[in-house]
């Protein structure tokens, strides 16, 4: 059994870890970290979930959180870089749904979040919280920086192909689009319900966050591939495109690359199918069923669809597409936050994952 | 003032065809023609357009058609084909919403519609009903295959990079998110509220309708470009992708394609700018403004944003992004019609397209 | 022709007059004032609509103003107020949309707008703007208060049976439900997308502005119903409750009364159908159409449907339910405005109002 | 640990109960009935649930049924009135979510669901499987019949002030909202997308089925409290009108009624929270939280607030207003059917049903 601390409960990254882990068997105490002017909000958030766990509202700076075994953060860009340090000085492990310790080079950081990093060994040692990339290192990992909402579907989507060294590199292009909660809960004229309903928006024209991110991570993966291959060095090139569809959970990424000229034959759908066979979260669609993010919506599960779709006169086209299906909130970010928790603490990974779809 | 028939008003295309003329200046007398079974419906909907004209519900096979100027078919694909020769012979003019004319290869259309085309002279004879790429041979049309509603975005984003050359015509890659009302008015446990709200949704993996005649479209642009420069014969590769956002109107369209090495150094939004300075119905945003769909709904104007997105660590990147937004059943559907008849009966063109947005 | 201005056009009623009011045939000129930071914003809105009229942006203070034949304030409660006197000396009409001279009783305005009433003599002078009950007077009014959203409705329900003395006053119900449009630009966390889609809200439930309102004028025409039948001195009682519906625009009123013991066996409907045979923006529903906002939507008309329900194990009960549907932004706001404009300056009462509503 | 049969699992109430039961602790095997046809589907279905439970899909007529403890009839109206006698026969409970044992008078029932009733002997068995007014009764039921979505709330919401004889039970009005699921899985033109979003929409204006089984219920209450106090003999009055709202999921119903002129000084929140102080699935809201069907969604509990609305110019009013809010197919039927279950089988009243809300 383990206690938890969650920093930022208020938010919905934060309503959601507390809706998941108060089902967790292995979790024994959780302590929600708010400022005094938030701490009624949270208590009455918490009331909402009682009898099944002990929660209880401490202060920003409580010592409980020092005794926690784990804790979230589930705050804005800047705060767990803060924290961070005297939280694993007392042994305390992290997980941060922030931006803090995902971009590995610290002027990315500064470039797209305009802070500057003060914590530029952590973030050396910080591992990204994706299982199906690294579940390795998260076994023994002390500080986790979790996945943006966008890149976990649109890594997955291209991971295998990327490892399998089946295409091009530098054609990679990444459609995506998501759900308003991606927006987060701070009241803004864009997504206000006027604005959103009955709209369909292309937004972040000239550059996103999540860019650098998925790129640093495909980057890696080519990287890694290259090596294998001892063969050409390819490079990474990336167009990635936001978008605002009027609901309020789900991301859906439509992805597209070309098959190597050698890779022509390849059977795509084989290749995600054995990459991912014993991965609980991710599911590869049969051939028929349109891929929709509703039919992931509360739960932890990816899906994914691969094609190779019509592309001209010739019967014969290297063109590969794949189109991936997530919960934003979870797999894209909270349930993903407790599976990695699962992963760090030795717990069996699907541990309060369990999770039903509400259909409709 | 010209006297106006319309075979199919209780679709949402004619529907919006009657919404529309109802207002025309220069149109007299709509005759909408029904079956016995749908003619009391008819009369309900034309009652509601009571007053500003002189509307009469007729036979399916009336004679009154006959006596229209033009005669518009809203119709399932095959209606148009079958009623299409006599009354051309009759000296009526035919726009017609439907796919019966739009595939110019009579193979392909059994291929997509499975249906035998048993008009093939007319089909050589039938112009593309896009005012931008075909204005001229509209003026003086008898029959018209007005484009689907994806066709219409997709085209216009990509014609005036094709049409000048700049882009690599095998690495089309149109990526397009369409309201339900794209899917038509017959009932089906798809387009259902409770399957389409809260859900996002890709469609048409293996194929859809409209891709032979983007295609189609697009590879005749191709052809007179090669034809122009008498350098190379390019060869045309498009991927399209339709996906279903959980809104009643509206189609975004976000286009992907890669500028030719020499040509680099072009200014995309000014090829955009100059390329349809002149048209009445195409905007193309100014930076900072995002394309949305709610900003043309209900109006005939397409909105079009051009960018030169963030691809790679190199400052120098050879990839276009193209959005487009459009009202599906406006510009893409009905509206474009009605331009299309002030187009062949030398009114002016924004006769009766004066429209507003409705706003929020 | 008359010239036009509009004090407030960035909220959604000043954007919905500007809307209605670009194609009205007897308007020349609008001056649109807002401050100095807000032009910039009202320009991009004005070139919108660019081309049909003459629009111009003004300061808040311009001259402009005093130079119209009417001001419509679409402002917040407390503008009209302090701009009403010298614009009248000017010799301009006003129309305030705002809530500023709709209750009579100064006494009511403070308590539930929390502001003193400057200008009590033009609140005793301001008619109240319901063309249906008070079309005489704006014929000679200068000033007007143009009735909220949800009293329009409300008030045209209970109205006809009111009128002819047939119900009990005592026992007036109005259940109302509204788009979220009704709440204003201004963005709430509640009015997010997050928080209204997939959501039904009661609110208001310890008072809401719009009861006094309805109050006074329903409590206005039993107090003349009683002189002319010189009977019973009534007394009015009335419950009204609004709801937050999960869509941008439109309200919906189930009202319910009961008819008096005399008068059990009238018939409802007809009485209805009589009283409003004349005016051109209500529409009586015939039996076996039910009353749905998307009906409305767009257009200034009012649909309402009255019947006898079940109540009980007897034949014979005197209950009556009305149901009132209007699009909020029109009738409920703009549209109702400029229809008492076209009172005001003799035009025909339709003109500029000739909509349609947007299907589907 | 119990056998459980579902006959009609590919409705939206058969789904949401094995959403549910796959979570249901004491439950061991569940059998799905489904006809040749619909087993594919049904398959499909229980796969998405898999590795929880034993579950098998069997047919419409298997014997598994016969050996199960308890069968949920989760289809249209007719069915389990056809399979009751049987099942009862073997031993087996039935928990039936049709309306065929709801109404007590057979010739309502044909009078409201057009079928002759076959068992009229198993109609007076029949407990209505409400909780909260008949827990006892259904510790040792046989035969119970599902309350309707709308019957549930606006029972539970009348049920403390009628029980205490406190109101005029003549008066007694409920105004209704309910999401589209509530309509049922069959695509109609009236469920589409198209016909719901943006649009708010009044039925059952002549009647609806849900009429008398309210009016039977709560004047079964008014009875038995006419028999306490020996004194005046009420009858009932209800009137009930039913809207559409354009959301997947929820139930709002807003009550109105009046208190006797003896009881005028009663804490009607009190008389609430003393009578439904044990009950694990009612909330009686505190004083300014708004009621919404989002705080329900997923969820088995209902909400109720209650107040003394605003009426006249007098302070001192008999009205009162209830608000009541529910998940349509939770405790509008799937929920309180488990609820029930666990009732008949003696287990723990909330197992199975410790359901989190997903919020937003």
């Amino acid at each position: 059994m383990i206690d938890v601390g969650i920093v930022g409960a208020s938010g919905y990254t934060g309503l959601e870890l507390l809706r998941i882990l108060s089902k967790h068997v292995q979790v024994e105490k959780i302590f929600v970290a708010a400022s005094a002017s938030n701490k009624n909000k949270i208590l009455h958030i918490i009331k909402s979930f009682n009898g099944s766990k002990s929660f209880s509202a401490v202060d920003f700076d409580s010592n409980k959180l020092n005794e926690c075994d784990v804790v979230f953060f589930a705050t804005p860009h800047g705060v767990a870089m803060k924290k961070a340090s005297s939280l694993l000085k007392s042994g305390v492990k992290i997980i941060d749904l922030s931006a803090d310790f995902r971009l590995k080079n610290p002027k990315e950081y500064i470039k797209w979040y305009e802070l500057q990093h003060s914590e530029k060994d952590l973030l050396k040692e910080a591992t990204y919280g994706l299982p199906e990339l690294y579940r390795e290192e998260l076994k023994t990992s002390r500080i986790v920086a979790m996945p943006g909402c966008y890149p976990t579907a649109v890594i997955l989507g291209f991971y295998p192909l990327l490892k399998a060294n089946l295409i091009n590199t530098k054609n990679l292009i990444a459609d995506c689009k998501s759900g308003v909660s991606g927006a987060g809960k701070i009241a803004k004229t864009t997504t206000m319900f006027t604005a959103v309903s009955e709209n369909f928006t292309a937004y972040g024209l000239t550059g996103h966050r999540h860019w650098p991110e998925i790129y640093q991570e495909l980057d890696l993966v080519v990287s890694k591939a290259n090596l294998q291959t001892e063969s050409t060095t390819n490079t990474t090139g990336l167009l990635f495109s936001p978008h605002l569809a009027p609901m309020i959970r789900g991301i859906e990424a439509t992805l597209y690359c070309e098959l190597n000229e050698e890779t022509l034959d390849v059977d795509v759908k084989k290749i995600f199918e054995q990459e991912y066979k014993s991965e609980p979260f991710i599911e590869i669609l049969p051939d028929g069923v349109n891929p929709e993010t509703s039919s992931v919506r509360g739960i932890n599960t990816v899906k994914i669809a691969v094609n190779r779709p019509i592309h001209d006169k010739t019967l014969r086209s290297n063109r590969v597409r794949i189109y991936v299906v997530e919960d934003n909130l979870v797999k894209g970010a909270s349930g993903q936050a407790v599976q990695v928790m699962n992963i760090m603490f030795g717990l069996k990974e699907t541990t309060g994952l369990e999770l039903t779809s509400l259909i409709p």
